[in-house]
């Protein structure tokens, strides 16, 4: 059905005529006409929570760049705040809620949130897919279930690494337990009905799982993110991707979660990741987001070298190792995805 | 001369009782008496600049628990200070330059500083060394190259993982090049006179090396220490530690640039960590410093898993993955010390 199913090939690790490409973030504050659709909705909520407006904004980096998939335009913390937590953005800050999850009783009165509430993000998902027409896979996506966790413990985001989070990794496992089991089901929940609205792939960020030591990053965010594939897995096919910032040092074991895909980040070289996971999961990454807003001569040579690290095989998916930067120019975003197809193309016709 | 060389032999991998151990900012805000120091010498660079009081705050943690090295009382940010930089410390906040280092004329213009700018340094070393009586170890410090350049591009802190310097290494590598070669320059110089005047051991804090692509790592923050090293071992036999923050993907490589031993943060399994350095390179760390605010029995609990994750083998130096942190309750460290001393000493007699 669809007209580019490149992504798609290139997660199962088939392959491909050249190295899809898509940016994390890539409808976002770097493009003037998101600016705009925003600066309409009046607050980032009132965007997110419009299907309409988020449909709007999921489009506006197709319509100017050759990206091979779209993701849903939607913020990581709507579970959270379906849960009645009460989310929001303050103007240049980033997310706040009203209430925190960060003591027993907080944590005991926590339920999987009714699905009804989240309506919003399935409604937007099925006029993406309408609106895109089969020009390419659309993404869904969630945050991860410890990701989740520490901005509910915090309240929002941190300034000293979630120092609070980690100390009831010691001090309360059995509560953070607790708190990470609710998400994980009500992140699955979600996923599925991502996909049952017409999400084509699904993507896990895992933003926080790198502060934690090796052995709570296995409990509290990688065996979470394993059990969320597998429930997944019991009713949809549909792709799946991984992606703990900071992980990159335990790429084998993340790769055996049971994800088609790892995204990895801009530290990783891929060449290495490539050894460290084996050749049957897909690799995403990692151009550095800072690279992307230096001169357009550096954009092209850092495409150019990730791709070649990658090899001319197949299962790779060109992405940043992070989100866009709001200060890149949208010009080096097309000279990136038409070095990256030139570049990839090039290899495979060798 | 050393009346205990515990710390000195495990660097050399030689067999030793027990697990040596010290901590990174083990003369800091947890303890009383530090804040009443400070308190008396009126700032940091006025307490750091004060060879008698550098000597006292040094020596304070010693006093209260059975540390196996004493660490010289300063500041990274020396060096640039004394290039003409103009270092300060705001109350609660973080270091500040009163000149930013970040155009090519800015670097064009840098020079090794005269190292008799630098003698308080070495004052305060000579003063430690006689006032320990050689009763442990003395470690002496320095920023990395890259680590110093960071904070003399950006002229303080970061709000943003240092994009500015990141950005240099990709639009301006050369300029970047030659910052970290003056500063290579100064850290040997530096580290130099510090043996002169008495330490036992170096250690290299490379705080920021880990926000870099594996590329760039090498080429800007692994290779100036490299340098470091080599230049070093010219005249001197002491001991290095250079501990990249972030590097525990890169752990191979690191074990290879010349240094006695290595530093892990916290995320790093030492076991693996063991398997990624071979047998002829100490490893030093990793608990989490979060790990030490908790209860006493995490605490415990903590310090034997990573004791025994070492093994009961040789070349092991327990500290904390990064810095201790001011909320620490006094007691805790009083059981991490006694706890990696009985625990691994019961490993070895087994």
């Amino acid at each position: 059905m669809l007209q580019n199913d490149t992504f798609l090939r290139a997660l199962r690790c088939e392959p491909t005529p050249y190295t899809p490409v898509w940016l994390m973030r890539q409808a976002g504050r770097y493009l003037p006409e998101y600016n705009a659709t925003r600066a309409r909705a009046g607050s980032f909520m009132a965007l997110a929570g419009n299907p309409e407006l988020a449909c709007e904004v999921t489009l506006q980096p197709l319509a100017r760049y050759a990206l091979d998939a779209a993701i849903l335009f939607s913020d990581i913390l709507t579970i959270p705040d379906a849960m009645g937590l009460g989310l929001s953005f303050a103007e240049g800050e980033g997310p706040r809620f009203a209430k925190r999850v960060a003591d027993e009783s907080a944590i005991a009165a926590l339920a999987v949130p009714d699905m009804a509430k989240l309506r919003y993000v399935f409604d937007a998902v099925a006029a993406i897919k309408r609106a895109l027409a089969g020009r390419v896979p659309l993404i869904g996506f969630s945050g991860s279930p410890f990701t989740l966790g520490c901005y509910m413990i915090e309240g929002g985001g941190s300034a000293d690494d979630f120092a609070s989070v980690r100390r009831m990794a010691y001090s309360r496992p059995d509560l953070l337990s607790r708190l990470v089991a609710i998400n994980a089901q009500a992140v699955t929940e979600y996923l599925g009905e991502q996909v049952a609205a017409g999400a084509d792939a699904l993507m896990i960020f895992d933003t926080w799982g790198g502060l934690l030591p090796a052995e709570h990053y296995r409990r509290f965010s990688l065996e979470p993110m394993r059990e969320v594939i597998a429930a997944l897995r019991r009713t949809s096919s549909v792709p799946v991707i991984v992606f703990t910032k900071g992980g990159g040092a335990w790429l084998p074991e993340i790769a055996r979660c049971g994800a088609d895909g790892v995204g990895v980040d801009w530290t990783v070289d891929l060449a290495r990741a490539r050894v460290a996971v084996g050749d049957h999961v897909a690799l995403q990454g990692n151009l550095d987001p800072v690279a992307l807003t230096a001169d357009e001569a550096s954009v092209a040579r850092e495409a150019e070298r990730i791709v070649r690290s990658a090899g001319a095989g197949t299962g790779h998916v060109f992405n940043l190792g992070h989100g866009i930067l709001p200060r890149t120019p949208p010009g080096n975003v097309a000279v990136l995805v038409d070095t990256v197809h030139r570049v990839s193309a090039q290899l495979r016709a060798r």
